[in-house]
């Protein structure tokens, strides 16, 4: 089976006063492992890897493998420059990683000729299979299924990262059956927007591309399994329960600061984890995350 | 006077191969400073700073205050992380830089509090004086009035470089009052988006941060002088007279691209002069730009 089924989680990179704290990174990945999950995604944007030097990026990837065990490690190796992506790629590739995910990032925006192109290249480059990564929040290019379908005949595009399904059900499996239809059968299609991965799942993705899987996989393993066993309510319900952590992410600008947050107020990483100029939330919020977290048994 | 007031030329760092073709770069450093341009911004979006190494980026900004003789040289010091925008901003004292440039670049969204830290965090580490960098094509950050009043009081702020004015003339005055309201008196205004550049000199804006003015000074010059000198109506027929130009603008995604190819074409850079994944322009797209060039007489 691809390795690109399944739960995979997005663990936080954490920082203390702007160094990468290994030992919080790799007691992240030892917890992610012994709780099952099915691959580790080191250096997503959860991993914030947009703001690590390539140096910083291929420690972290090194680490994330050391500690995994057997569980497949990929590895994000997204950057402004095609070289850049490159020097990424190959760091990736000598410390072990089982796959790739990149995200057409963009300072000047990109046509779907650059993207395409820039898909080309890296596949040319490795024999690591890769994840598309789309997450328009982020990078602000708009990916359309016949670019999905174009790149994914690519040799080495294995999977294909969504930015979310429609909420209706009915519309999310046409929406999964028409990205199938542009793709060839090996290629999987992760859900990613943690609020839709009952939905998404349900509609028939193969995986799900888990910012809260990185820091609490529980809940994430929960949801995954009942849609892969087929109790599709389960998944639904147990996403309805944490229904108050999709808010905070909606009310504090994207799930990031949350989930770094919530690492925080758990131990599990440094105050002030993020890369600055992201300073995180403000005290306030931070007491609203930690009254969700004890609502909902999130410090199990 | 302030060096941040007239045109300020934002000349392109030309590749070759993935690497900064320094002798282009400097011939285009001598040609802007025989023109008589009042500043360089090197490393400007134009520059292509976002794309480029720290290292990379401190060789650039030497190069260009070492070949600009007399004329002020400002840096681009933008980076995603406040560590790595510190770094260029110590290489932009090291080289002997006349002032900074700093844009809120971003991956994860931003907060108006994590600009205004980001801000006052450089000022504190500098007496380099900043221009505040708004550009929300490329960074998606959107400033308010306010926010730009609250770092224009930290010390060591100078100048604001707003992306453009109100096409009618009466609303772009009243833009530029109400900016200049929210501001300290020191602090000048410099318009962006090279089309609205006469509509806001003769709106009073101090300066103009000039895509064209790096590549074609003349022509720049040509608006900029009429406007300083009080010929508003002179300064505008050369804008109107320059319309096709903006129309590529307009209509091939931005100036970047099209500056590069008209670069190209004149022979002042070599081919794919831009960081990949920028292709540049297509085949069909470049000889648009070649009669362009011709019909505006712009290769005189």
């Amino acid at each position: 089976m691809s390795i690109f089924t399944g739960l995979s989680a997005f663990p936080l990179t954490p920082l203390h006063d702007d160094v990468v704290d290994e030992r919080a990174f790799i007691r992240g990945i030892e917890r992610l492992t012994l709780a099952g999950v099915d691959s580790i995604t080191a250096l997503g944007s959860t991993g914030s890897y947009a703001y690590l030097s390539p140096d910083e990026r291929a420690r972290v990837a090194r680490l994330a493998v050391d500690h995994a065990d057997k569980t497949p490690v990929i590895v994000g190796v997204g950057a402004l420059r095609t070289s850049q992506v490159l020097t990424n790629v190959q760091n990736a590739e000598d410390v072990g990683a089982a796959g790739i995910l990149l995200a057409p990032i963009t300072y000047q925006s990109l046509t779907a000729d650059d993207v395409f192109e820039l898909f080309r290249t890296v596949t040319e480059h490795t024999k690591l299979p890769v994840i598309v990564y789309d997450n328009p929040g982020t990078t602000h290019f708009a990916f359309t299924t016949e670019l999905y379908g174009r790149i994914a005949e690519l040799p080495g595009i294995a999977s294909i990262k969504i930015p979310g399904v429609p909420t209706d059900p009915d519309a999310a499996r046409a929406r999964i059956r028409e990205i199938r239809a542009a793709t060839p059968d090996h290629i999987t299609v992760g859900v990613s927007g943690d609020a839709f991965a009952a939905a998404g799942l349900n509609a028939g993705c193969d995986a799900w591309y888990s910012v809260i899987g990185g820091t609490l996989p529980e809940p994430a393993l929960r949801i995954t399994r009942a849609a892969q066993e087929g109790r599709g309510a389960d998944a639904v319900a147990e996403s309805e329960r944490l229904a108050p952590l999709w808010g905070l992410f909606a009310e504090f600008g994207g799930s990031l600061r949350v989930v770094a947050a919530i690492a925080e107020h758990l131990g599990l990483a440094p105050a002030s984890c993020l890369p600055l100029p992201l300073q995180g939330l403000n005290a306030e919020q931070r007491s609203r995350v930690a009254e969700v977290v004890r609502d909902l048994d999130l410090d199990e």
